[in-house]
């Protein structure tokens, strides 16, 4: 192993949408082995929404801010390399926030539950740890499983739906015996999620009037609100609930790319529905991991649930992938290769 | 029993803070008894904020607008004067949702649960059955005691705090065992609530700066909140919630009198605190009726709850009395005293 550890460092705050030049590759030191930690060598880093939070100036509300010249924090997998842990043994894939490099430490310590590397489940690929068996599938499964819990007939709604944790998370909900209606940007995310992941309907935002669509495809109310957005869509779905809805609030892409903070004007509905609105972070829900993993890997199998992962090459590919994340023409999930030799 | 039936009707919708012409006194019909109901007269009408939203031209979300030139609905307790029901005999007193008027029919049939009229627990007078033991008092115990379960040692939130609920609920709270703020309007609620209650602290918010003073008073952040308010407060109070908070939305007296509906800004701390927000309505818990009149009663016999109301005589005063409602000079409950001879 070479001393230089290559890594994508915040160079600027964005002010407004992402934009590339906000990040610098440089060659840093390689990271040295401590008491209890293990060197992970990086093979993939997934391109998520909360970066964006994580880049900004107030961080993420659970985890600070990434400073500038630090290396941008992100989802990752890889192998490890040095080991002074016996529970991250040498040449084992581990999933962590390995952050956009190729090298960091991790431990296994959940009083520092954000530095905690987690072993690939028996039988998963690198990249299906990192995504459909890591984090996407776990927010998916806990969120929609573990919290809503859509019951039989039930009318749930996803937004952001061809994203990697919407997709998911709407299939499962359907798996449930719910009708599950997504919102999406293009027409091309409207007819994956519905043609090919079996969602019921699915409203094109950019195209549709949301809230009339809402009301012919959801007559009696959304009783299941699943939401990355957050923002002007999050009202939209307000107007519509039905009595007694559960609304989970996992992501909020419509502001993290440095939006103006929308103003919530139908937050009442919760007060004349009984409905509850519940902010959600799969940390909280880590215990379910080996259960998630393993009905994950099962629905994957038989081809129940499906999912897409678009992988490019090259750390230094990850900047535009970010940018090309809020600018919407992806289908599932977006990943990079640093690791040339992962395969 | 004579064949008139004093009302006070509505007779224009308020625009911004009701006043008192938007009522009309009018002497009406009396009802004709019916199948399966029973006629009540009407002791005396509690003055609440819920009838501000009924009285708007949307209604409060679960109950139809009172229409011009019809009784304002409201609660109240009376007596049963002529009965077709044998679950409501003649003589018993009964809490219903009886309108500012002399005499109404109630139901025993709880698929229509607003016109079901309640016997008043063993013991209690017809003041206790509208009041402490009544919808307040039920409001009070459901929210505090079987929704929000403060634990020992959380630091309990309550706006409104010297409303008849909002006194009630900071009071369970405390019986809990947790620390608990309240919010009020004036230096003699504060100091009623803290010296006459018990509650830890009270921030008066017209000469205090709320956000501040929630952060000396709840270093950990709010753990609960038991929100009477809405709006400014809402938003301020979620700046400053802890980690995993709950909100339960029982009341919106900020905009309950006609404000400008109030835009939330602050509802993505849910997210990044984890915290849920809960619409709650009273109705989706009368199965606890019994179980909250009996425990009232002990706290309020053993004086570990304290509780005011202000009775103030007739039937034409009620318009009055709902302006000074929302003007917030009174301490408790307002209540109005229609029949003269009422204990």
């Amino acid at each position: 192993m070479g001393a230089t550890n290559r890594q994508v460092v915040l160079a600027r705050r964005p002010e407004g949408p992402v934009t590339a030049d906000c990040f610098e590759v440089r060659d840093g030191a390689a990271p040295e082995l401590t008491e209890g930690k293990a060197l992970l060598r990086t093979r993939y880093v997934s391109i998520d929404p909360a970066i964006r939070g994580w880049i900004s100036p107030r961080g993420s509300g659970y985890l600070p801010p990434v400073g500038i010249g630090e290396p941008v924090r992100s989802n990752g997998v890889g192998v490890v390399v040095e080991s002074a842990n016996p529970d991250l043994p040498v040449g084992a894939v581990v999933t962590a926030l390995t952050g956009w490099q190729e090298l960091s430490l991790v431990g296994s310590d959940w009083a520092e539950p954000f530095t905690v590397g987690t072993i690939a489940p028996d039988g998963a690929t690198a990249l299906d740890a990192l995504t459909t068996l890591g984090q996407s599938g776990m927010t998916a499964y806990a969120g929609m499983h573990a919290v809503l819990r859509p019951q039989p007939g039930e009318t749930v709604v996803v937004s952001s739906a061809a994203s990697s944790v919407g997709s998911m998370a709407g299939q499962i909900a359907r798996l449930a015996g719910a009708r599950v209606v997504g919102i999406a940007g293009t027409p091309a995310k409207c007819a994956w999620v519905v043609d090919e992941l079996g969602f019921d309907a699915c409203i094109d935002y950019r195209t549709e009037d949301v809230a009339d669509r809402l009301k012919e495809l959801c007559p009696g109310g959304v009783q299941v609100f699943f939401d990355n957005v957050g923002g002007e869509l999050l009202d939209t779905v307000l107007r519509r609930i039905a009595p007694g809805a559960r609304i989970l609030l996992c992501g909020s892409l419509s502001t993290d790319d440095g939006d103006e903070a929308y103003r919530l004007r139908n937050y009442p509905r919760l007060m004349s529905r009984r409905a509850s609105m519940v902010g959600f972070n799969t940390i909280d829900h880590w215990d379910l991991y080996p259960e998630a993993t393993a009905q994950l890997a099962r629905w994957i199998a038989s081809g129940e649930v499906r999912t897409r992962t678009e992988v490019v090459d090259g750390l230094d590919a990850a900047p535009e992938l970010l940018v090309r994340l809020f600018s919407g023409d992806h289908l599932g999930k977006l990943v990079a290769r640093v690791d040339p030799d992962a395969p």
